[in-house]
């Protein structure tokens, strides 16, 4: 296998400032990432310009919920009536169309507010995903590996998922609008490690990596509402900037205003996306997943 | 003096939670609240509604920079433009005019996505706001007390400054459109304390307090920019998320986008708001501040 096209994206949501300013700073100075991956020809690409100038997630709806395939299939026949909904067919246009995509790794760059830390978010079990996310955790201990296989590749609505393979870079907290350092420095070290696997890949010289520790999607869990459907609680504080901690069934993990606790009832999960503010207006708490091997 | 009527404020930010969840609790029981002072009469307010409906900052402009006394003067003769610029119209009729506030005491409660930790922000130096920052900071050692006191009250252009006197509750770090149970509850216990130091002044229980540590606002910093006009470099990673740490002639202050630490190299200061999501836009870094006694 060879991995002749790299396109590194940031912008996707224009108020996730670390992947805009990363490709702002490669587009200006590509070299040391080149270097790491001489056999793969590299681009980049703000993806929602519109949005970033705009400084907000998107214009008029998430952009990066438009690529199932499905849903890109159903809309060529219309007038894409949002701006996300028409740059998704240019998108598609430009690099796939979906499933048929000409760009054969895709890495797409997300923050979050949540305290995820350095995660990678990979969409398949195979082989080539493995060995990826192998190296990264090996070369990046605290990095976390967070596996969404749940559904079939095309099913996923994510940009990324126009290349032939895809991952995304989901770094935080980091609130919206606002740009850490030590989160771009993360931003900038997973990328370099992926661009050194694909070289590894390229040249055959990638080693057969042990499983890593991961975690696996399992649902998004809305927030407690009172009977006239307002939020009734927030995320607990032992849950809240301490994602991917365990909460096994009578630990806390909502707290209402009035500063009682509620116990959760479920098997043993791994919350994640904990207090996510892109999703607040959706009602959702948090994502759950369960340990794994990967 | 007697403080009769005390109006706590939240929504004066739509994406500013704390307050908004707050005050909905409030409204819906008031009860213990009240019981702290019963010698006032407390009430609430959601203040710019239609920014809590669409969970942004402000729908056109930001309305706590819209009652500097001369600015409202000014306005009061135009068709207000701007859905704040009219907010702010309607509010100062309600509560004003500004000098000549109806209401005792506002309490205007704010979140910053900067790791500023409780922070009361006073906007004078008289004995009023001194006892009571020091009955907050000695009751809540971990509150910090900031001090805006370079202006004179009535060019400040903040909504609270409708009140007869005022303060800002502003905790953080929050991302904007997010909601955490340990800045909830510190929101409710400054609010709280600010509630009953109001029932020590009208019966004449206050004790008189010796000066606690604070922080006198200096100026803005803006992020340093290349020829193009463009950011260069962001806060350091040793003040990003460390607000109110000491900077000292020749520490990094700035880290460019390939990691390069650029120096501070002025009088020492004390850095805040520090890469504050809102004043992004406006390329402000952070402000600083001198350490003093209040």
């Amino acid at each position: 296998m060879t991995i002749h096209s790299i396109l590194i994206c940031g912008g996707t949501h224009g108020n996730e400032l670390s992947g805009v300013y990363a490709v702002r700073q490669w587009k200006q100075n590509s070299q040391k990432l080149q270097q790491l991956a001489p056999s793969a020809n590299i681009s980049f690409e703000l993806v929602n310009k519109a949005s970033v100038d705009a400084r907000t997630r998107f214009i008029d709806e998430d952009l990066n919920r438009q690529f199932d395939l499905r849903k890109l299939q159903a809309k060529r026949a219309e007038d894409g009536s949002s701006h996300e909904a028409t740059l998704a067919q240019s998108l598609n246009e430009q690099y796939g169309p979906k499933p048929h995509g000409n760009i054969d790794l895709i890495v797409d760059i997300h923050n979050t507010t949540s305290a995820m830390g350095p995660t990678l978010i990979v969409l398949e079990n195979d082989h080539f995903n493995q060995q990826l996310a192998r190296y990264v955790k090996t070369h990046m201990p605290d990095a976390v590996i967070l596996v969404e296989d749940h559904i079939p590749y095309e099913q996923h609505p994510y940009f990324c998922t126009l290349g032939k393979r895809s991952v995304m870079v989901e770094v935080g907290p980091q609130a919206q609008g606002a740009l850490r350092a030590d989160i771009y420095l993360q931003t900038l070290r997973m990328t370099e490690l992926i661009v050194a696997f694909i070289e590894t890949v390229n040249t055959n010289t990638d080693e057969q990596l042990p499983p890593v520790e991961a975690y696996r999607l399992i649902a998004e869990i809305p927030y407690p509402t009172d009977s006239l459907g307002q939020r009734s609680a927030m995320n607990h504080p032992n849950i809240d900037g301490n994602d991917f901690t365990e909460v096994r069934a009578g630990m806390p993990c909502f707290m209402d205003f009035e500063g009682k606790d509620i116990l959760w009832e479920g098997d043993t999960v791994y919350p994640h996306f904990v207090g996510e503010a892109a999703y607040d207006k959706q009602n959702l708490a948090f994502a759950t997943a369960q340990k794994c091997e990967f």
